[in-house]
């Protein structure tokens, strides 16, 4: 992969990209076909002006785009894909002395470039309208309102946008390696945070130290990491990094990922620190055990929800083993005990987004959403797998005195020692997440691996 | 200032902010008496979502919200202004377990709270309506249709937000004091960069110095931190921070700022590498000697557009002294020469934006936009100089290829060194750049002073 900032057009892989684009050409004019399309457009997005400023927010490509044009980080392209065509690529790179433009794209530095037809556009012009009936997958609201008329395309048909979701489910032989790369990128900047955490760093110096291993800028990590100190390891999606570090070190949480030619990685590691307690340890070991063994059921037909389910089973039997929860492990998940101490779902899929797109739609045909069985609302992975799938297994266990102390107040509340709850508090929570793709008989773990050293 | 993250209400300076508050209200009134308002309602904004995504982009409070409110960052909050009432913060913090909620002000922690009424909104609700004439200052498109309606406020009306702008451009003594701690923070940041690129670091490894040195993370410094080594220094505002460090290590430009309580500083310095020509290390001394004169002329009054055109004439001596042009100074700025080589402004106003509202409008009465003249369309001050304004001086000297390169082909190219031009070409080029504020009878300079070291 590219070791360089986005928007560099190099890549390895070329085969496998090859034969990647030759199979999205192949469902897109299934697409089409079944759509009665002519010509599907993609745009590759813009970034957003903050208000009244004249600063931009931070800007992501769009998913369908990248899907295609493995340049990371470009605005204001275009994608035309026709039947029986090589797609046009609307490359926007303008003659700029402010900003430094895109590099063109050719056979020596990116042999992909010869798979399109690439048109150099220097100013955010629109591509030439294809002929024929157009649908066009894009912001509507932040192009310009006489693009979509000009064009005269229908803007992001259900149907479509839904069918062509579910062709980023299953990942290409390419796309795997791309977020094997993702992982073991971000391995490396996990390993630099645990180190800053010994060293005794603030929760920005642990972010700046992940970002410097896993060679990235904070504004293309495919999610805000999450690195969170003592109690803030159990805020699910914490978003600040503290400036000073506090006195106590009881625990690290980080929760972060990687970005390669746009497909994510998404790992979380919780560490202990010197001034964590025997039991915080243990349930760290007793997580991560867990974790293991719901990895070793991972296979083609399993039911992500059975999964997820059996999470909170194996949940309950760890905070029976430690003593936390008194109750039997069936009673504490019928009762929400479990879900209590981990309100979030046991993954999801992984790829161009971080919680990658259709991961509640069980059935193409019906394209019938599946909803999270009742009291795991959270839960955004609701099928069966399949060969090919990249999702994350990413169980947690945190003390939230907001989720626990209602149980304090009702029956549920005897089965519970407090004063061990009360000793775990400062230590927030513990989550343990790794990248897998289904295999046909099984998994391949991106992230536990020698490369990784995780 | 608060040394923590953002969001956070504590704050030093609580006499001048009180008086500062003070002067905003009676603005305020004089306001809302001129446009027939009964109340005027600010939104802080909140973050734009990326399309199709569960992920949202980098996010920045309004700035006229955060010209009462000292709160960076704070998102779905309102506040209501009525003459001869406290101000009504309607304070957006959820209970919420997967984001750090904001701290509510007391009185312990913000003396400044004592000076609002604040209403803490569980859910991104609106304010109570104001009896009423009202209007609101905010993002329209962002907010839910009905809000708009269901206020029945005046949305962003020109002339109040012309005239709320105005009351932005002189600083007040609390606002001179966040300047003064964001140029001192971003003076930490500029030495670290230094120390990296002295030791061989890559443009991303020069930029996470600097966020740690300034204790800043990437999506809170006031805009995006310009790195760039050798020829990406003649990118006026490059963007990208290239992941490996090149083998010549010839130069480097970074122009960066910090953000304290949403003011901007926004500093630049250019360092000579190891590999560096005598000649480029000339350009640096002559360029921050020619930055100190036009300082030493900052005084209320003065028209920064005749010292934005002394910048050139300074720039055409200096070009002739290192040899590069033999034409006279003057004719050097007729001719454009001096414009190819600087084709961006001396300057611009400095607050809550970088880029800071008004510097174009001259007068309040008239509120005529003064344009910039021919030849110089990016100046983005056009103002003489007042007491309390707080601005930059910029002055810069480039090796652009593509507003280089006219010259060559035509009469002036004779006048030009060209094997000069291509020795200095591998720099990129020179900037050098300070916050300033007007005085009774000069400027103080935030930038160059014992405590910034700079």
């Amino acid at each position: 992969m590219s070791d360089s900032q986005l928007n560099d057009p190099t890549l390895t892989h070329a085969a496998a990209h090859r034969a990647h684009l030759a199979a999205l050409q192949s469902g897109y004019e299934v697409a089409m076909q079944q759509h009665d399309l002519d010509a599907i457009v993609l745009h590759s997005g813009k970034p957003k002006r903050h208000f009244a400023d004249d600063q931009d927010a931070s800007f992501k490509s769009h998913a369908h785009f990248l899907h295609w044009v493995p340049m990371a980080g470009l605005s204001d392209s275009w994608l035309v894909i026709r039947p029986g065509e090589r797609p046009t690529l609307y490359l926007y790179a303008p003659d700029d002395f402010w900003h430094l433009s895109p590099s063109l794209p050719t056979p020596d530095t990116a042999p992909w470039a010869e798979q399109f037809e690439i048109v150099h556009l220097r100013k955010p012009t629109l591509p030439q309208r294809p002929e024929g009936r157009v649908a066009l997958l894009g912001e509507i609201a932040e192009l310009q309102p006489q693009v979509v008329s000009e064009l005269e395309a229908l803007p992001n048909p259900v149907g479509l946008v839904r069918q062509l979701d579910e062709g980023r489910v299953c990942k290409s032989e390419f796309e795997i390696a791309c977020l094997e790369e993702a992982s073991l990128r971000a391995a490396r900047g996990h390993l630099a945070a645990r180190r800053t955490f010994m060293e005794g760093g603030a929760e920005l110096d642990i972010q700046l130290a992940y970002l410097g291993a896993s060679r990235q800028r904070e504004s293309d990590v495919p999610y805000g990491n999450i690195v969170g100190l003592n109690a803030h390891a159990a805020v699910l999606h914490y978003q600040h990094y503290a400036l000073q570090a506090p006195v106590a070190r009881h625990s690290l949480l980080v929760d972060a990922g990687a970005s390669v030619h746009g497909y994510a990685s998404d790992i979380t590691r919780s560490w202990a620190g010197d001034d964590a307690l025997p039991l915080y340890r243990a349930l760290i070991e007793g997580v991560e055990a867990l974790q293991k063994r719901l990895i070793a059921r991972l296979a083609p037909g399993v039911d992500y929800v059975d999964l997820h389910l059996e999470m909170h089973r194996e949940l309950g039997e760890l905070l029976r083993e430690l003593g936390v929860v008194s109750l039997p492990a069936e009673d504490q998940v019928a009762q929400g005990i479990t879900a209590a101490f981990c309100p979030h779902g046991l993954g999801h899929l992984l790829g161009l987004q971080v919680h990658d797109v259709a991961g509640r739609i069980p059935d193409q045909t019906t394209g019938d959403i599946r909803h999270p069985p009742q009291g795991h609302p959270m839960l955004r992975l609701t099928r069966v797998l399949e060969t090919g799938m990249a999702i994350t297994i990413e169980p947690g266990c945190y003390i939230i005195p907001m989720l626990l102390e209602p149980l304090r107040n009702d029956a549920r509340g005897e089965h519970i020692d407090w004063k061990l709850v009360e000793a775990l508090a400062p230590h927030g929570g513990v989550r343990i997440e790794d990248n897998l793709v289904i295999t046909t008989d099984g998994a391949l773990n991106l992230t536990r691996s020698p490369a990784t050293g995780l």
